[in-house]
């Protein structure tokens, strides 16, 4: 098995979003004196991700970066909770998403499988996004690859394909590193190794599903220090 | 001057590819026995670099990337000098251009620089080209922009502004830094700030112009570890 290079689902797989907004934003509406529930903000944030992405896939709407869907959800939850708060405020907490925090296995296993492999994201996030947080968290990204690029959000096989294109690889010599079943199938069909990560916890107590990996992946690791032992040894 | 982004032009201005091609391509041809003046070819095929992407400009064919474009600029001239090598060797040639090696101010100075600012290449080579040089170069990218991206060339305003979009940033809060005059010229009529390095020996005994800087631009300096001192303090 020749792998050349890992592309990575960030938002769960190599990020935890939950934690990492949950922190920032319960001190930030504490501070402005906003009776708000913000564990149930973040989840509901997180929620309105994939139907705002449906929309733009089935082309009710042109495309939009998910910057711009996270805003017009953020305004939207902000109203249906009767908080008004500044543009300024807004595009603040829209940019809370550039400032997700790893999981702690993330920059050493991703810097032991920078040594013998290119490494990249894989994410519906921005490019400024991905850039912004790779360089916040000291993620060794040797390129970043967004569905920004290819004006396609996953899953759709135009960003797994555009990303094989611009690497100028064979999906057979690239693995997906995901903590998604779906991304991970997605990805296998078109001919990509796969890697399944199991992040249990990054819905916190409202996790459903993707305890376990549900295909025939290639590999299947605890974390991306463990990925990076069983791919390198 | 708020100077969120770098963008740096790479052949000439942070590679120096003269020195690195005659160095790798000189063994081997002499290895295969092939009688050839070198470094006249290595001229030869960077002469043909700006003619081939203006082909690509003036919609005489559709868009290539430049690995396509130096691969059929390297059989033309293969050809005229009567060398025939295989396929794999053709493709083995055409990646010399993804193993150039810095200036030696590169890497110290774009660490400096990265320290406070977003770093990218904005070149007219590919992703993949881009992507693989830096990660033997180690040069320290935070995002890789290419002409490729954008399916246009410099001095395309496109491949400037569409720079700007992905890093959702405004022209005047990044800087192009190049060694090339007409390639900060175009980006400053775009509202770009402009440093200007002199690579006097950018193309050996040949160089003929970009000795100095013919613009007013924001900073010229002697070379990258300069330019991180003269922007950062």
């Amino acid at each position: 098995m020749t792998v050349r290079a890992l592309l990575f689902d960030v938002f769960g797989t190599v990020v935890d979003w939950r934690t990492s907004l949950i922190a920032e934003l319960t001190p930030w509406f504490a501070e402005r004196q906003h009776q708000i529930d913000v564990p149930a903000l973040v989840d509901a944030w997180r929620g309105a991700y994939a139907p705002s992405m449906d929309r733009v896939r089935r082309g009710e709407q042109p495309w939009a970066n998910l910057d711009a869907l996270h805003r017009t959800s953020l305004d939207t939850l902000l109203a249906a909770r009767g908080i008004d708060i500044s543009e300024a405020d807004r595009q603040h907490l829209t940019k809370a998403w550039w400032r997700l925090n790893p999981w702690p296995d993330a920059v050493p296993g991703l810097t032991r499988l920078a040594q013998r492999h290119t490494v990249a994201p894989l994410s519906n996030g921005s490019v400024a996004l991905l850039t912004a947080m790779a360089k916040r968290a000291r993620l060794p990204w040797d390129v970043i690859l967004s569905a920004e690029l290819f004006g396609h959000y996953k899953r759709d096989p135009q960003v797994y394909l555009g990303a094989a294109a611009l690497l100028q690889l064979d999906p057979s010599a690239i693995m997906m590193v995901a903590a998604h079943n779906d991304d991970l199938l997605a990805a296998q069909r078109l001919g990509f190794k796969t890697a399944f990560i199991g992040r249990p916890t990054e819905y916190g107590p409202h996790q459903t599903k993707d305890f376990a990996p549900e295909g025939d992946f290639t590999l299947v690791a605890a974390d991306l220090v463990d990925l990076s032992y069983r791919l390198t040894g």
